[in-house]
Formats: structure tokens, sequence, C-alpha cells
């Protein structure tokens, strides 16, 4: 199977996954694939291809299943509740590790770093999550290196990042990553993206 | 018809809007609702009930759709190039018009204050939207008085955001105004809104 684009990225979504953790980076790297000259593609998919309700309620239908994603070069875990049953789900934790063998950029938001410790991904590796999780990370993985500081953490091919809005700025450094800095920065302005915090 | 709940927030979404313009408020409003004493309620909705594309390819099934929303205390309408078909729209500025002389807190994201502009809300008032739509603001209703500096603009009973991103930073401010700054910086706190970007 082939798929035209070297650099086709897979959103994966699940029941009780956080809404800002998919969101965040699919409208970084959307907005990339519709001005980028490199012409990457983000597809969002599920486990069956079935329609999720996100972990505040929104309902998302993806535009496929695990089945007929296709070959991808970049993964994005979000984190959210539902990641506390799939950590513990061997057949998922499986199929983690069989993308883990096929897909060169796995990247997580959030929680979605448990489930990849759950599967091994990260044992003796840097990696983030939610600032509320590092004990559970812990437990799950001890010779995880928890990087309570930055933002994201960008080990090579497995890219984590902190709690929720973070993958936001993870986004944009895989742009950065994968296609330029001036990219990432063209990105940026797009969607307006200079924070100020009210409060 | 009652709600239950004094503060009902209802997120419109419809075809081609973009999506961390309605994600970006959702999650920080929802956060919000899960955790506020106020127990505020977030429902989407959009025109018909149906299914949305938003403008990058992201499909969302609403809660509800306007017939059947019920009363709202605060409106969230956010952008997208979907904006652009809507204020041309008479039957849908008409809807505007109903819902401004029936909700307290009309606010919108991005390109939003455009069709809220189309409809008549923003005349001789203070307002923003996103950078590159400001000339488009002018055309629609030059009486706006054009705000290009701030992230947002509270004008009391209409609230407008800046581009995309700014959405999160509004809705904030938003639980800030309608609960508490201590409810605010929990909400960001659980969020892990720390934003970095990285370019």
């Amino acid at each position: 199977m082939t798929t035209g684009s070297p650099l086709r990225v897979g959103v994966f979504v699940f029941d009780d996954c956080e809404e800002l953790d998919v969101v965040g980076p699919y409208e970084v790297l959307a907005w990339w694939a519709r001005h980028s000259a490199l012409r990457p593609e983000v597809v969002t998919f599920s486990a069956d291809g079935a329609g999720v309700r996100c972990a505040k309620g929104l309902r998302l239908v993806p535009d496929h299943g695990a089945a007929d994603v296709g070959p991808l070069h970049v993964l994005v875990y979000p984190g959210g509740q539902g990641t506390r049953t799939l950590l513990r789900d061997r057949e998922h934790l499986d199929w983690v590790r069989w993308m883990r063998a096929r897909v060169p950029l796995m990247t997580s938001v959030c929680t979605g770093a448990l489930v990849y410790a759950a599967a091994g991904l990260l044992a003796g590796r840097p990696a983030t999550t939610h600032w509320g999780a590092f004990d559970e990370l812990a437990v799950i993985d001890p010779s995880v290196l928890r990087d309570t500081e930055s933002r994201f953490v960008d080990d090579g091919d497995v890219v984590t990042s902190a709690g929720v809005s973070a993958g936001i700025d993870m986004a944009l450094h895989l742009v950065a990553r994968l296609d330029s800095p001036e990219e990432a920065r063209t990105v940026r302005r797009g969607i307006q993206y200079d924070p100020a915090p009210p409060v």
C-alpha cells in the first residue's frame, strides 16, 4: 500500500479522549497540510472506524478505522480519561507495539504517554505527560525518565507532550522538525497563536 | 422552557467552522462545567441538528439543533471559512438577531465576528477578529471600532476574540467573569495552559 505522501499523519481517537488533546495538534497539523509544499496529509481514525464520544462529551466521526487508515509517518496519540481503559487492554497494547514497529514517529499528548509506557515504548527514555499523571507513569514503568519541566520531549522517534494544551506546542515543533521553522511560524501566525492567558 | 442551570452555554457549529475555534473554548468551558459549584452546562448545536464537516475536515456531531437547543445564557459563535456563506444568508442573520434578543452574552471567535457584524450586532462597538479579517470587517460595517491589539474584547453583552487560538484566552476570561478568577485559574491548570510556542 502506498500513500502518495511521505508525510502522512494519523490522529488516533477513542472514547473519552480529551477534546483539546485531539484538536490542538489536529488544527496545527491540518493547517500545515493545507499550506505546505510537502503536501502532508492528516487523517483521524478510531480503532473500528466508528464515531467516538470524547471525555467532555464532544462527538467526533473519524476518517478511518485502524484497519484501513493505511501507512502513517506520524501517529498522534491523545490523552484523556479513556487512556486508563486502554492501558489495561492487552490487545490494544499489542496494536500500539505493532504500530511502533511500522510508524517512524510516535507522538503522544498528555496521558497518551501512559499507554505508550504500558506498551513498553518509553522504557529507559525521557518523556512527559500531564502534570497530574507523573505518579501513574512511574507506577506503569519506573524506568521512564520523567521530565516534569518541558512542554514536550523530543526523543527522536518518540515525542511526548505535557497536558492537554501542550499538544499545540508539540505539533508546532513537529512542523518545524518535519518541514521547517519558517513553515511552523506560518502556521503559528495562521492560528494566531500568541497566547495571553488572562488569569 | 427552563434549563435548571443559570449558566447554559451553547457552542454553535456549522460546515467549515474552524476546528480549534470550536474546541478551544469548548475544552475550557466544559472543563469548568465539570468542576464548578455553579454547575454550568455546555452544549454544541448546529442549525438543523445534523453533523458538520469543519474547515480542515474534522467531522463533529452536535448535541442539538437550533430548534431544540433551549435557552442559553452564553452563545459561542466560532469562525472559519463557513462564515463567508453565513454572513450573506439573510435567514441566518435574522436568526442571529433573534438569538441576540434572547441570549444575554453573545461571544465570537475569530471570523465569527464577521457574522455578528453582518447581523448588526457590532455597530458602533469595539470588537476584534482574526488579524487577516479586519478589512472584511470594515467593509461589512465601517462603524465597528476595530481593536487590532487585544486578544479578546469584552464589551459587556458582546465579547469577541482574535483568531483561532484566541478563543482559549477568551473562554478563560468568560470563566473568570461568570464564575471567578480562581475558578479560571483552576481550569487553566487543568488543561496545563502554560503555552510556550517553540517557534
